[in-house]
């Protein structure tokens, strides 16, 4: 993988500067509509970036402008798809992306999904001839703040081994999993197949510590406690052959039954410069009001998480998270405060204005 | 939780029997019927136990007569419940199991799910008032040989840590995904969301060695290497976070949406013998050829699956094995070769076939 894909994780950036939600908005999307975007699909992508960035998921967000801008430009990724839903049954769609932005398709399959869960209480779509789509998770929670249990999921370019070998099968293929709470703000958990990001490891690298040695293979196949290694073998998936399992059913829902590409077929976004991405994405979503009166189900499922947020933390030190809390209220603290946007990334940011001849504005706000 | 508990494990067992499959089967369905299921549904509870022990999963095979047998003796389970389907969508099922068996429950469930995935392309089921229904996998292979993709999951009374606390919150939470393959045996998958069966742990103690630290936490919340301190204490999910993420939407769909009881509600199936189960499971199947012709799906995921097995071992010893394929070896030697019973279970059969008044008639194979 390029190492363009190295300079994602946050903690190895410093200093980084404060940035507010607006600023990054309006910059992303003057670039995606310089690169032939219309406004509101330029601001769709934009949005899937900033909503990473805010909810601390770096690697997931505008550090991936030059990469996203670079495709656009050499014509890899078509700006203005013809996205074509078709439904084979009442709860099933067949989405063929026609190779737009990945955010743009995605949401897309959302809004068509929504009709058919009306419907028929239940609906999947299987998406094909897509690209990188961001996190998973702002698909999810736009299916569950329509009432919905939501599973999305993508498949991605080989990084990582099945369990059992130690060759890159499949990409860290990730899974959002969300459900309504009521007043509350959405249960949204958005988690890779991996034992943990690669942006983890390559953050080792930069503070020059040890990994776990159950995290990745070195060429050989061999564990390793060394992340150099570990970057030029492969990362495992989680708890050995059960994550395996899962990233194998991600693959088959988002790819083999999509009919996009899968597993070792799926190009690299950073090295392969000459074809398609391809990326298949699978979505399901379940009308709650179908199974339960929203006063019964919101009262049962906050009483379950109570269940669990009521318990003893482990350390006197640590408070009792639930899935997606910490992204949540980092969300949350970006709305109010700004997002801390490391340097590089608003160079990269400057660098992608400065390509598409878009004014760069630099943000009015303290560095931290 | 009982002791009962701990005579599932094989490898702490010496000596087996082997027993034919024919005779396991009759034997169950002869004390099934004796407490008082029809002839069709007696069967379809024995057959359960037996897939679960001719695939080697003997925690969840005939070992469970004593239990079975006794809540249905003491009126604890339906042994003729009258299951309500209620259908709130054209997709989405309601069923309630009227505190019948759970392989009973589990297999209606399944029969209702059919014609509606026939219909809509997808289709899921909440099920509530059922009992514990063996191993999930049985359901999605039924699913999986009508052509679906299947997800089935089930919760279960707390024996599992959710992150970040040291109490029960949540049952092991299984779930099985499945897919279809053609020719080949479907592909059915079936896990824990814990780090490891709580038959393991047992081993560990049977043995006398140590178990790795991030198995599970003692009474104090601490990890421990000691088996004993960990049967006291609780089992950690798979995958820290992310396993605990994936038991707790087991239980918000299997448990809180169906109307079940959920976690920590969910009272001990051997300690409790004055309270129904209430478990809940979750089922959902998606018809595979609204999305790819037939002969284009079994064309890709082969060569899907092929990327896997094609693979380099990571040991020379090592077969590469996609998930569920030992499982379904052990199946294939079982149905040619017999099941390799543990003496105490058979010994609990013929305790089972007194008690019900069944005449016990004694495997005629020979000692391993």
């Amino acid at each position: 993988m390029d190492k363009k894909t190295l300079t994602v994780s946050p903690a190895n950036r410093k200093p980084s500067i404060m940035v507010s939600v607006q600023w990054l908005m309006l910059c992303l999307q003057n670039i995606f509509q310089a690169r032939g975007l219309a406004p509101e699909q330029a601001k769709q992508v934009a949005d899937v970036l900033v909503q990473a960035d805010m909810r601390g998921i770096y690697s997931h967000g505008s550090s991936r402008i030059t990469i996203y801008s670079d495709r656009l430009k050499r014509g890899l990724v078509n700006p203005n798809p013809k996205i074509v839903v078709s439904q084979t049954a009442p709860g099933t769609l067949l989405v063929d992306g026609d190779n737009g932005m990945g955010a743009v398709v995605g949401h897309h399959t959302v809004q068509a999904l929504l009709p058919r869960v009306a419907e028929t209480g239940i609906a999947a779509a299987t998406v094909q001839r897509s690209n990188h789509f961001g996190i998973a998770a702002v698909y999810a929670e736009a299916l569950v703040n329509e009432g919905c249990f939501a599973l999305v999921c993508s498949n991605a370019p080989p990084t990582m081994a099945a369990y059992g070998t130690n060759e890159a099968v499949f990409g860290t293929n990730p899974i959002a999993l969300g459900m309504p709470m009521g007043n509350q703000k959405p249960l949204v958990t958005d988690m890779a197949t991996s034992v943990v990001a690669r942006g983890k490891i390559i953050r080792a690298v930069h503070e020059g510590t040890e990994i776990p040695k159950d995290w990745a293979l070195n060429a050989h196949g061999e564990p390793t406690t060394n992340p150099t290694d570990a970057l030029n073998g492969v990362i495992l998936p989680f708890a050995g052959p059960k994550g395996s399992a899962i990233a194998l059913f991600v693959d088959l829902l988002a790819g083999v039954l999509s009919g996009a590409n899968y597993a070792k077929q799926t190009p690299d976004l950073y090295r392969n410069l000459s074809d398609p991405s391809d990326i298949g994405h699978f979505m399901l979503a379940i009308d709650i009001s179908r199974f339960q009166s929203w006063d019964s189900f919101y009262s049962r499922i906050n009483d379950c998480l109570g269940m669990i947020t009521e318990g003893t933390p482990l350390s006197d030190t640590n408070e009792i998270k639930l899935p997606g809390q910490i992204e949540m209220e980092n969300k949350m603290k970006a709305l109010s405060d700004g997002i801390a946007l490391p340097t590089d990334v608003i160079q990269a940011l400057e660098q992608a204005c400065q390509d598409t001849g878009v004014s760069f504005t630099a943000p009015h706000t303290s560095s931290e």
